[in-house]
């Protein structure tokens, strides 16, 4: 594939950004890459695993002459950076971001941008429980949703281009409208995040079970919540700060829902309980038939390969 | 490793039988292996793959002659089994089962057995979402742990052989009292499988987000719980219903937690939501010390091996 940005900036190097940086060199997307971080410590690691082509210690540097710029920072943040690096835009170039929310990006970021810069939001469906410079990898989003949200009169070009830069990384490529995107995401991410978190939090509150109990015999079901629950805090908090109100709503209808079966368990209604448990077990047929899973029986085993 | 038991009886051919037999192949444990179930098509199945020695079609005639007998149906049918096989059983032999709840199935069996007869409950903490004869490999078992349940006054050489036995289909073997088998069980299992499949369900009855929309973008999150929420219907139903009082202590700790959060969110709490996250990732931390799980970075992405 050939470079489709003569130049990106990288805002924040943890681990979207960072699979970002190894995928677009695994198929030579940008020229030039650089990078920035608040932390010096992040900085001083990017430049010893050699990621981005220059490390700068400056926003300002960092987007200099950018083509692309791309704002990987928790989403409580990204008005801020916004702010502070929209006099040193380039007329003409891209400002995308890859937050989890995407109606409070837009009106956070948008309004710090000058009218000569596109902004298209982005938000690539990809991840793993880890965080940090050191945590991507070039295949993270190979398969993967990357979902485009451009505001209303934005180019179609630089949308377009975007596209291509995503597709080339590895992700299909989707558009849409920001508020549906962020229900969405509350019913297939958020809520799902919020859950686990809670369910690991009360295991650990438990006093007549040990941690060491449930650490061990931690099969099926637990485990699972407890890597969902191990993402990192600061993006989980600002995810749940702004996407409130379609997070509240799923919310409500999962107690309403777990209400009705936890009355069904105390009636002793099995015929409730197995109906809805036949129900949700096609679901899980269409997400494997869709390519988002495989059809390995590995769950609840300890992997030694992946 | 040699034979364990002479003869064993696989009463009900399902995920978890069908990878005792496997796992008993692999080492010799046993000299013959029976086995039951009380569909035909299953019992034609497992004829076809070669599932046990012989399969029967009698509960009696699978269990005659047996010196280890092992119950791996639905837990709420364990108490019919036991009262159809009990005068067909050998004295000495012993009856173990797989159930994943304790209390329950120690006072639906017990009473059936004749005296002559060692019952020692036992529940391997091991499985996948599949479920069937064909479902099973023998490497099921290999590291997870197996809780064995006897009650007072058990032959304690009855106790050792069968835990001789779990290690060789390569379990780690402990022994624990029924209450706090179940509760601690309600913690890890099977209170997270409620919480999935109660979220599974929302997802599906929202009607602004599509059921293909669901399925394509359950990025993290929700697609490890509709893997949890694909599990055995009727084997959850019966869990539910017989570890009752556990399960509805927890699901009201998990509720009440969850909407201290909720309030969290709603009031812009976002100190107390990092707080929380990040003791909860302590938990993941240690689970990965345990050996129950790796820290490879797959979660969230399509798995192409395991």
């Amino acid at each position: 594939m050939s470079i489709i940005y003569n130049r990106v900036a990288l805002i924040g190097l943890g681990l979207i950004a960072s699979s970002m940086f190894w995928a677009m060199k695994r198929r030579g997307l940008a020229g030039e890459v650089t990078g920035f971080a608040r932390s010096e410590a992040t900085r001083a690691t990017a430049r010893r695993i050699g990621l981005c082509d220059r490390v700068c210690d400056s926003l300002t540097e960092a987007v200099a002459d950018a083509d692309l710029v791309v704002l990987a920072v928790p989403v409580g943040v990204m008005g801020a950076v916004a702010a502070e690096i929209a006099p040193a835009l380039k007329p003409g170039t891209t400002v995308t971001d890859v937050g989890s929310v995407k109606r409070d990006v837009i009106e956070s970021v948008g309004p710090h941008l000058p009218e000569d810069v596109h902004f298209v939001p982005g938000h690539p469906l990809a991840g793993t429980e880890h965080s940090g410079p050191e945590s991507g990898f070039a295949e993270l989003f190979d398969n993967r949703w990357c979902l485009l949200v451009p505001p209303e009169g934005t180019d179609p070009a630089a949308v377009a281009r975007l596209r291509r830069f995503w597709q080339g990384l590895g992700s299909n490529v989707e558009e849409m409208e920001a508020e549906h995107h962020d229900l969405v995401l509350a019913v297939t991410s958020h809520a799902p995040h919020l859950i686990a978190y809670t369910m690991v939090g009360v295991a650990d509150d438990l006093r007549r079970v040990t941690d060491s109990e449930v650490i061990k015999y931690s099969a099926a079901g637990f485990r699972d919540f407890t890597r969902i629950a191990a993402s990192d805090p600061t993006m989980w908090r600002d995810v749940f700060l702004t996407n409130k109100d379609a997070t509240l709503e799923i919310l409500g209808r999962f107690t309403e829902e777990l209400f009705a079966l936890q009355r069904a368990i105390r009636t002793g209604d099995g015929d409730h309980l197995h109906d809805y448990f036949t129900r949700t077990r096609a679901i899980r047929r269409g997400i494997i038939e869709a390519g988002q899973d495989t059809d390995a029986p590995d769950f609840g085993r300890a992997k030694t390969s992946s």
